[in-house]
């Protein structure tokens, strides 16, 4: 299963909005046959993994094949895995977690045990969610997986009063950073930060051959035409205010502005997130100021921080997250640390909402 | 070498003013003696180690002798190492880093080579240093190592702005602070926290035979002659006024005043930081408030930074350190994570000024 999840690990920047999935098919204890998910239209990783076997010369039958989530048995774009598993008739079937999407979940199991197949579930179910947790999320509670990135001092301070921010954090940093933004569906900010900052929102510091889409937060459409991420890669502009003559402007270049206005003059955070889940949004990166940052944690917005630490006090200087005055600790959302290390001269924590991680959780663990 | 660094981390919160030492002595591929040094007036490693030796029936001629420290080669309260030693007469002698006493460096090491041992040095040098990194500082440039212990929330706010802040961190952070308490020579806190807080400032969370010593911090030497901290523990008040009436009754309850005024009204911050080395003080533990941790970052006196992280937000509430507006990153003092690791619910990260532990680190490396 390690490898077959290493397999999944290595379509992480291309299959959404699938899951990543990796299937390796073991005889006589030897790897017979291994794959992972297509990019969207392609084949998924069982039938690559079935493919690679015949290739080989290799049958299937009374083999074991281990695969990172449950096999699908319903016609998308593709014919359902299952049955390309009942035809190679492997002795065993190994899955980490259960696939959430209604129209799957244990269904696909319960034909392969109906044929005799021994199926058994639950190996590295952590790992396997982690994989994928935007696609869990999207088809289990309607929305994507959020995780918002923050870069700081150890005193968590993001910039200078003076702006002066973008050296807080080292190479190393910005460039893992880039790998966290390369596996979202969409990397998310505000219009402060464009006016400020004018930032690509791309993937630049990592290879990828797909650059995830682009959401900016907008409540006034303030967007400048001249922004430096208006590159044609597909943007959502999230708004209150409605301005015809704009959008259609911004139409023309691969820009769609979606009003979602919340009654107060700003964006419905919530209802953007649904919106976005009923788009195929699996994950987003979230890379914005302290106020957008703010807002969405009151809002409840964020399942995950990936909060990058450089080695320096700043003191009196911007925060990461513009937060109401609190009177007591115990209205404090914690989160709870998940993974802990040096990355070049700093650290990355990351840190999540146990409660939303411990409900896809259950959402996809087979009852055996 | 290893065993014998093991044996000095098991005296770690006894041997001081002295630098804690572990010493091993193997024969024939067995252990026939160990020793770590005893509190002061007892005696050094070694020479426990040669005891050790003796007890079992074993004979140290033609054995290796593993220690932490350079042999001590010079009349102290105890005779020197190096003597015992040589009434030994083992075949080799593997140090891990030179004594950075003047009286000894290199010294002792020579008449063991006179004498026809083979010395060899370097061996674990960074851990041996670690150990007694305090110890070090003090004989090579005259004041302690010092840490500031921060706990805070990811955003680096230690407490919300009506004061409420025992509690951002969690139990297992608290002891492991106090684990850090108990290894220093002093505890050193400003007039602000005890004014606010009324701390014991004694550790507490774990077992130790020796309390360290209490620093305060009070140039109006403004202490409550009720404060809780006053139990009796030998205490320094760092003071920049005169009132000789409060200093004579503090002295009854075991309290020393004592006035460093830099000329501003405030204490001489590296000023005491010398007297503090002049007085045996090794490893200094801060644990302040933001304006006294924003003073000696300012000041430069921090040479590690003990910084505890909850998983937590916390938006608007004070800060750690309270330091002046900077109007670029250039001027930040830099810091190096050295180690990042869970503790319970939190983590901590340890950050130290890489050029101060190079000197140190020069000044124990033995020319072998």
């Amino acid at each position: 299963m390690r490898h077959a999840l290493a397999l999944a690990e290595k379509v992480m920047f291309t299959t959404t909005p699938n899951p990543r999935v990796g299937c390796v098919i073991v005889k006589d204890e030897r790897v017979i046959g291994e794959g992972a998910t297509q990019p969207p239209g392609g084949p998924h990783a069982e039938v690559v993994a079935l493919r690679d076997a015949e290739s080989r010369g290799e049958s299937v039958a009374g083999a074991t094949v281990y695969v990172t989530l449950e096999p699908c048995n319903h016609f998308g774009r593709t014919p359902p895995c299952v049955n390309a598993l009942l035809a190679a008739m492997p002795a065993r079937v190994v899955v980490a977690m259960g696939d959430p999407n209604p129209l799957v979940n244990g269904h696909g199991l319960a034909r392969l045990r109906a044929a005799g197949i021994t199926v058994d579930t639950g190996v590295c179910l952590d790992e396997a969610l982690a994989l994928n947790v935007g696609f869990v999320a999207r088809m289990h509670r309607g929305s994507p997986w959020v995780w918002m990135k923050l870069a700081s001092s150890l005193d968590g301070r993001s910039a200078l009063h003076n702006g002066k921010s973008q050296w807080i954090t080292g190479e190393a940093a910005r460039a893992d950073g880039h790998v966290w933004r390369a596996r979202s569906c969409a990397v998310l900010t505000g219009i402060g930060t464009v006016l400020a900052d004018d930032p690509q929102m791309n993937v630049r510091h990592v290879a990828t051959p797909r650059q995830p889409r682009k959401i900016v937060v907008d409540a006034q459409l303030l967007l400048p035409e001249t922004a430096r991420l208006l590159d044609d890669t597909p943007t959502w502009i999230f708004t209150a205010r409605t301005d015809a003559a704009k959008a259609a402007r911004l139409a023309d270049r691969n820009v769609q502005v979606i009003e979602l206005p919340d009654g107060r003059g700003k964006v419905d955070l919530p209802a953007m997130f649904r919106w976005l889940g009923e788009n195929d949004i699996n994950e987003v990166h979230v890379e914005a100021g302290e106020k957008l940052n703010g807002s969405l944690l009151r809002e409840d917005c964020i399942d995950e921080l990936l909060s990058y630490l450089a080695p320096v006090l700043l003191g009196d200087a911007a925060g990461v997250a513009r937060l109401p005055v609190l009177e007591s600790l115990d209205d404090v959302r914690r989160f709870a640390f998940t993974d802990v290390m040096a990355v070049g001269q700093d650290v990355r924590l990351r840190a999540r909402v146990d409660e939303n991680w411990l409900a896809l959780r259950e959402a996809v663990s087979l009852l055996g």
